[in-house]
């Protein structure tokens, strides 16, 4: 049995309450979340639909809200597509979830960048399949490594968070996005293509999505229109399309309730207006944190972040030890040894601009910095 | 790949919109749901709470929403359990799936009623389980053939709906209770009891969980405040609840934004108030079914249903074939075929009370009756 706390979850219950400095969560910027908004469509969607807000939901998910994620993908990442290709899910984790159990037995080889997002990858583990790191630069994932593993290693499935990375913050090259679709149709690869940050910049690299529709796209509103909805969506065709509608109804966890929610937000432009300002204070807070550790942990960055909410360090001593440390101070941060695939550099921290203010982020960075210097 | 459509979808998608006589829903009562509850709950948790209510939700589900569920199961279900023995999930159907994946693997030998409830055997299926049938009869799962069975295939787990059984509406007698208890004690079986049904009767026999705390036990709030809120809960103890709590976080699917709606419901009493009317109307609505069936279709009862949403009746003719005409007639229901593990009875149909009006129930009745007599 290969199940584990995640960092992420353990990170956050060494701190609970009264941090000052959150640079643990990748929840969304508190400012942002639309709660007003919510508010407003629930009323909408009492009025207009009464009781059938709570009544079962649908095999894959209630249509008018696949009709508008349609819109939404097409707007918002250039992915066209039917809205009959769209499978809502309860979450992109839920997504991810779903297509390991479709996807991966016992050994089956998973190309994955390393470091990774090690809550994703859980499912992929707990299904027993084989995860083959590739390593990552500035670049993203480097597709030469890649060819060269699947020499050794043959065919299989390549999960990737192309854009805005999650540990690292960086983004694929547009050369790597082509040889990495080539490589695909060469071996006969599935690609998942893991997205929740994309919409949140601009002038972000086109999906791969975009370029190939072979790829699986997950796509979540939880960045957007809040995390505890929990909707997220699978854009897929074909048979694995329909294996994955079946698959879920196993489970059918995704609230028809939020589904309406999420479907009136989307037609009245409010996860417009929320990208909108995301796109504005999103890259001014990554440029803080990014300024604050150039300024107060000069070379600790491993990565330079492109985009996304994450800036992945070296922290010269034991994570673990130093959140302990940090803690006390008011500060948290998720330890990155379990991100790593191959060899676990323990000495590495995640560190999120997703919910901590941007007023925080200096000030934060250097009181890491005061603890990790009497260390 | 064992993926496949339960009947209930098929026979709901046959149906669609604009059938009079819905026998095929295993929803609650429309007028039972608790529609503008809901509303004042969802203001209520908005200026209490704020933007917390679409946040992350935290491992193992709401603490304050677990404390209310475990007064709910010990005042309605005669369960004794510490709050943190209770894990929520999205829906009682998520929690099956998740048991099924922390329990079974190819081959893992599963007991369950024959006839059983084709979808929560769906993800045990998809497993790899080996579901073996044990006969059912007006006293429930019959311990008798289950012990011979175990001697045949071994120990295992057995999954069971004792009160209210679903498709058949039988209840365990309270001599086959002591004696299944008895039997896993004896085999080492984990016994999973489903119980949707429950709390919706009055004088129900006590559950399996409140007579051995090694019971694993599946709740729902789905029938009491509505299926598309999609949360249920697990009581289980020991490593078994470690495991699901972190098995659960491999999709964390259940909503935020529901759990807080649900609490908020419970802690009012909503609950109990629909529970109470429940118990009124459900118990009259099922009578009214038995009467019909008396009298417009004599013998056509496999059962006698007990409490519940079912009936299971002997159609004479192919049930997918009589559907089709009955939909022309605005009559739905779900053939019984699927619901067997070992031999396929087609000419059998699970007829439901839970949604259609109680003042449609013997028209209903008497109209498919006619359609099976000029068949």
């Amino acid at each position: 049995m290969r199940l584990y706390w995640s960092p992420v979850e353990l990170a956050s219950r060494l701190a609970r309450k009264g941090m000052r400095y959150n640079f643990a969560s990748g929840a969304p910027d508190p400012g942002l979340l639309p709660i007003d908004e919510l508010r407003r469509s629930f009323e909408r969607v009492y009025e207009e639909y009464g009781k059938a807000i709570i009544a079962y939901p649908g095999a894959g998910g209630l249509r008018e809200l696949r009709i508008e994620l349609s819109r939404y993908v097409g707007r918002t990442l250039g992915i066209n597509t039917n809205w009959r290709d769209i499978i809502i899910t309860a979450g992109a984790q839920h997504a991810i979830k779903l297509l390991s159990q479709l996807l991966m037995r016992r050994r089956t080889t998973v190309y994955v960048e390393d470091p990774t997002f090690v809550e994703t990858v859980a499912p992929m583990r707990f299904q027993g399949a084989r995860l083959i790191g590739v390593p990552v630069d500035n670049e993203g994932m480097n597709t030469h490594e890649l060819e060269k593993l699947i020499k050794k290693y043959g065919p299989g499935i390549v999960y990737a968070v192309p854009n805005c990375h999650n540990p690292t913050g960086v983004s694929l090259s547009m050369d790597r996005r082509k040889h990495l679709i080539e490589i695909a149709k060469e071996h006969g690869l599935i690609i998942i293509e893991d997205d929740p940050y994309t919409s949140l910049y601009p002038n972000t690299e086109p999906t791969l999505k975009s370029m190939s529709n072979d790829v699986i796209y997950v796509g979540t509103l939880s960045k957007v229109l809040g995390p505890g909805l929990r909707i997220g969506f699978v854009v897929v065709n074909g048979v694995l399309r329909n294996d994955l509608e079946k698959l879920e109804q196993h489970d059918f966890a995704a609230s028809t309730l939020s589904q309406y929610l999420v479907y009136d937000m989307l037609r009245r432009g409010v996860a417009n207006d929320v990208i909108k300002r995301a796109r504005e204070l999103y890259p001014r807070k990554l440029k803080e944190l990014i300024s604050a550790l150039d300024e107060y942990l000069p070379n600790a960055l491993m990565y330079r972040p492109h985009c996304g909410f994450y800036a992945f360090i070296n922290t010269r001593v034991n994570a673990w030890e130093l959140l302990r440390k940090s803690v006390r101070q008011g500060i948290v941060f998720v330890p990155g040894g379990r991100f790593f695939i191959n060899r676990r550099l323990e000495n590495t921290a995640r560190l999120s601009i997703g919910s901590i203010s941007i007023d925080l982020i200096k000030e934060g960075v250097k009181a890491l910095s005061d603890i990790i210097m009497a260390t």
